[in-house]
């Protein structure tokens, strides 16, 4: 049985995610958004049944099971984290720090039983699913370097919002690198060791106002992986009008790429490029992961016997909340090493070294 | 009048140039091979009707004024500057060292009439000539970041060469690498100040024997520009049957792309990319880029009443010697930003830098 969702959020990203729920059978029973207003208008807008601007009010929803938060990343851990005590299972985006991120971990390890499981959609997007299997059936040989590139128009909003602020979780690196670094260690099946990286904000100024951006919108940096594969990615939001999203993985047999939703291998030996995976559908590959997402929600829970409960093998390949502390803590070595100039470890947080740290920083 | 021609070197650029400089006009006189073996049959396979393995025997050669050197980056520097001493003009490919670089701007300075440029055909490809015209009139608007990307098969010969060995000029970086760098401070009009990269090499064994190769075959480096651009470049050599040549620039309100010898641009607000510049022929852009500068040193040539004079005019576009040692101190930065995993500053030797640094090694 389906569960009926609370979902945290009225961005792009829901108003795109709604409907598909719907078309896979998910009863949407609450929306929640930062004011009232907001939350009114949306929920009149995509016909939902209750709105509010309390958590509470979608957390303790008696007919709400699985909550999406697709908030502003501040928002997120205490959303997560509260979900998950009151017994609700959660798809949840990135939150805003290394801190957020292992609480959001410490709350799912306390209820292993609920479904918690970061919304990288990238992930689902059959290219990318296709992609990993060939590379572990060893299409590519031992692998060597992965090169990733997205390039977009601005993911500024027109008026001021969190977006504009890095230490709000704003930025290319945050919003859209979070994605690809997490892709990027799915599919190799290795974490970055070393990272190095430049941070740009080119465009300062977004609107009308006083307000300058402080979030980057190019971002280039480099991941040693623990196996010794070089990653490099390039994130450019200065390109509008154009959409440019490909993944490369090189191996000392051949190598793989998709570009968009679609997979392209070449062999050593072969003439050319085969065409392994095309799609017609004209989603981006953002858009197309969410579809395969929520698709396998659907398989997910739709076998059990009550609607909390759920299997794991359909969002086996979902990022967990482990996977989402771990891509903080890259993210953030990038910013480190934009700074630096410097080569940064990606040393992963745990409860004892967060601790300690505060310790030492308190007996300074 | 078209000068007689003494080409160094027997590799596959000089099989492309000599049937390119004879369509032009302009008269093989002289072949010079690394040993008589060599040479004689080079001679013999292209009808050039003098051949040697002494290179005094080409620059003396009373028919020669025109040099063109293609050889291993260790003979390079010795053969540019005794043609020049003997009153030749030099076209060269990129040397070994710094060092010689320095003593090559040395003698291209002291004899300021002969014509002396390095042989980056890149800068006079047709797609390169007109992306600089546009990026100078302003179709970028302020310029932000500069991509490149190469991708291809191994350029190591099968048996042990000097291109298996990172000291003799061999790799990636040096050898495709120096005509990117050189490139792109040609067309953004700015040099590096600064350089991060990392090196690679991936195939450590090119061919049967005991020899291991030290050149890389990947090289994935950030260089920031005087002017703030950033420039990042990638060179991977491991994709066997991928011929793959692209370089982008973006700015605050457009951007331009080379990809392979065609032009494309986009304008902000543009529903979609503009086909700037179209191209049937079947060459790459290396052979591309060799036509145009053949045609252009004809254009040089042609016009004037002897065989050793020119006129700079078309041939404004080349690298000098300069540029050349510009680009050497860019490479040798990036490979020691690749050993310290640190920013490296790119300081340009000149005559006092290079002997105060042999007295201080000296005095050690």
């Amino acid at each position: 049985m389906l569960p009926g969702v609370g979902v945290f959020g009225t961005g792009r990203t829901v108003r795109v995610l709604i409907p598909l729920l719907r078309e896979q059978g998910f009863p949407i029973q609450a929306i929640w958004g930062r004011n009232e207003e907001e939350a009114e208008s949306f929920a009149k807008e995509l016909d939902i049944p209750f709105f509010t601007s309390q958590s509470d009010d979608v957390l303790l929803h008696p007919d709400v099971h699985l909550v999406c938060i697709y908030t502003p990343p501040p928002h997120t851990r205490q959303i997560a984290v509260k979900a998950l005590g009151i017994g609700k299972n959660v798809v949840s985006e990135m939150a805003a720090s290394c801190a957020d991120a292992l609480q959001m971990v410490a709350a799912a390890r306390y209820y292993p039983q609920l479904l918690s499981i970061m919304a990288n959609a990238l992930r689902f997007l059959p290219a990318f699913v296709l992609m990993r299997k060939l590379i572990e059936e060893g299409y590519c040989g031992a692998l060597q370097v992965c090169e990733a590139r997205v390039y977009g128009g601005s993911l500024l909003s027109q008026s001021y919002s969190w977006a504009w602020e890095e230490l709000m979780g704003g930025g290319g690196l945050h919003i859209i690198g979070w994605c690809i670094i997490d892709l990027l260690s799915h599919l190799i099946g290795s974490h970055a060791v070393r990272v190095h990286g430049i941070l740009r904000t080119f465009m300062r100024r977004a609107g009308p106002g006083i307000r300058s951006v402080t979030s980057d919108d190019y971002a280039c940096f480099q991941m040693l992986m623990s196996g010794g594969v070089v990653c490099s990615v390039t994130l450019n939001f200065n390109l509008p009008g154009s959409t440019h999203h490909e993944v490369m993985v090189v191996g000392s047999s051949g190598h793989l790429a998709v570009r968009g939703t679609e997979l392209w291998g070449h062999r050593h030996g072969d003439t050319r490029e085969e065409h392994l995976l095309s799609d017609n559908s004209a989603a981006g590959p953002a858009v197309r992961g969410l579809i395969a997402m929520v698709t396998q929600l659907r398989l997910a829970f739709e076998t059990q016997k009550d609607r909390c409960s759920w299997e794991r093998p359909p969002v086996a390949m979902a990022a967990s909340f482990e996977d989402g502390l771990y891509v903080h803590t890259v993210v953030e070595a990038v910013k480190r090493a934009s700074r630096s100039g410097e080569w940064e470890s990606v040393e992963l947080a745990t409860k004892e070294t967060q601790s300690n740290h505060i310790q030492h920083t308190v007996s300074q």
